[in-house]
């Protein structure tokens, strides 16, 4: 029998689950849930859109609902109330409101039984793992995270949010010797601007201010105040043509000690280059799934994360063929 | 209540057990059991050194025993034997022979009611983990192991039992050009050879025939012929100097596509780079005896290896702690 999954939102997470789910011989896509017109709605693969406003009525036809919508405005209210209904996973990222956010959650599933699993992506998600796993292992040491090179989505937005800025693209880029520092065991203590720089793409409007728009960007505080900026402007053509993709990814490293006196060094990276940013946050979505799936299969209720799931619950193999293969 | 730690077996990963066990916070070392003669034994913390054979007398007095044998002779009697009294955890790593070792502690912490885990430390232990997650979240999709630059005792044992040789020390090397295809993601195919080369450091005999020695080695099935190896001869002198660490390291890496076609590519890296191979492995271990307890406390029993086992039960810090955290 396979694990039947609805899709709660359709922009890039929900194709990208779509299209993992169908790539995954233990699930079948039930379909694709929408605020806006279903009727409206052709899916990638022409699985079923339905109202969301319907889903509450098809319980009995989903294990579990993969909720893709955003951390600002959507998760924090459609995924408590799915969990009224089914077993839920999001991949909610504001790092800040995660513990609030599962508490929520969990008040809900622990009053319908279900199980939830909250921040399920890269970051947080497969990251987060890796802090932890680093830190439990070299508990006298140090943690670095870098992001990039890739496409930042908030600053890409705070640039085109400036008048004059038609569109607008920006990469953040981790600074190399940065990185040789850290990987060399250094420990180094990094400044923000020592860290990562980041380069925009600015189709500006015709006529626009470049130097307004320029000196407007890079003084921009939160955002580009702290780091060395570069500012690229550039024709909507070349901007369909290079700037359309969202590639991203990172590294994590822990560097630490052992030893009585500390004098051994060890150095653990763990590395992501992706082409695409959502699609692999579908992924991680998709396998979490199964996890869901399992856990209530088990019996479990309540809201997890993914420091909380054994990792042979994610993937689609048995624990036996898994040692026999892995270990 | 501090976690009362157990060592049985006390070599290089026994000390190194020792030194973390004592470097965290919620553990206290009990003693150190051996075959030899206790009295005769100085660890390197003045931790008290009992007979193996009472070590079933103090049950009471011990949370975790860690297991510090060796695979080929040791652990396949220890593990099993020891966990009639306590949960156990071991690092045995003949890869083929792991589902017969799990098959064996598991009936025996049935028994008992004991938690045991085995085959903790890095490969197989946290490059496992790796391979899981990597085919889990990249299920259509490639997975590459390298080791190195290291030492490998396996392989300097070998070149040892040649006649005229007194000394030598063997380092796995991966192949630069193979690293860089598969980062590339270039998904090669790739034989033994193209993956790591091998080189020797040999102290021989005096008046021993160099070129024998050199052609022994080169020729050595299973260690050797399908490697390109470079042999060097050095003298005691250098040996001591140069190469007395036992130093290792390696990568995993899982390479696949997302989408319905396949269309983008992601690569995942997972490195570790260490001073000493023993005392890293012992660090995992003292992170899983952490989680062999706490699983112990809720109940649990049987044998479990790091693939079943919730990344949070590792950490010293609560659930609530690492949300904040790490997530």
């Amino acid at each position: 029998m396979k694990i039947r999954i609805g899709i709660a939102g359709y922009g890039n997470l929900g194709r990208g689950v779509e299209a993992a789910v169908t790539n995954s011989e233990d699930m079948e896509l039930v379909g694709v849930f929408t605020r806006r017109d279903p009727s409206a709605l052709k899916t990638i693969t022409g699985a079923p859109a339905f109202s969301f406003n319907d889903a509450k009525n098809m319980q009995d036809k989903i294990d579990v609902m993969v909720i893709c919508g955003g951390s600002a405005n959507d998760l924090p209210t459609q995924t408590p109330e799915l969990a009224q209904f089914f077993n839920v996973i999001d991949s909610f990222d504001t790092h800040a409101k995660i513990p609030e956010h599962f508490a929520n959650v969990d008040a809900a599933c622990k009053k319908s039984g279900k199980v939830g699993i909250i921040s399920v992506g890269w970051d947080p998600g497969l990251f987060s793992l890796n802090r932890l796993y680093g830190q439990a292992v070299l508990p006298n040491g140090q943690d670095y995270t870098f992001w990039g090179k890739g496409v930042s989505q908030g600053h890409s937005d705070a640039v085109r949010r400036i008048p004059g800025v038609k569109d607008a693209k920006q990469y953040t880029i981790p600074v190399d010797e940065a990185l040789e520092s850290v990987r060399a065991g250094e420990n180094p203590q990094l400044t923000t601007r020592q860290k990562h720089t980041r380069e925009c793409f600015v189709v500006a409007e015709e006529g626009a201010d470049l130097a307004a728009i320029e000196e407007a960007i890079k003084t921009m505080p939160n955002y580009f105040a702290d780091y060395d900026t570069t500012v690229h402007f550039i024709s909507e053509e070349e901007m369909a043509r290079d700037h359309s993709g969202i590639p991203h990814g990172g590294r994590v490293f822990r560097t630490g000690v052992t030893g009585l006196k500390g004098e051994m060094k060890h150095v653990i990276e763990y590395s992501i280059k992706l082409d695409s940013n959502p699609e692999f946050t579908s992924s991680v979505l998709t396998a979490y799934a199964r996890a869901a799936y399992r856990l209530a299969s088990k019996g479990e209720s309540g809201c997890k994360t993914v420091l909380d799931i054994a990792p042979a619950l994610i993937h689609s193999e048995s624990p036996e063929e898994l040692r026999k293969k892995l270990l």
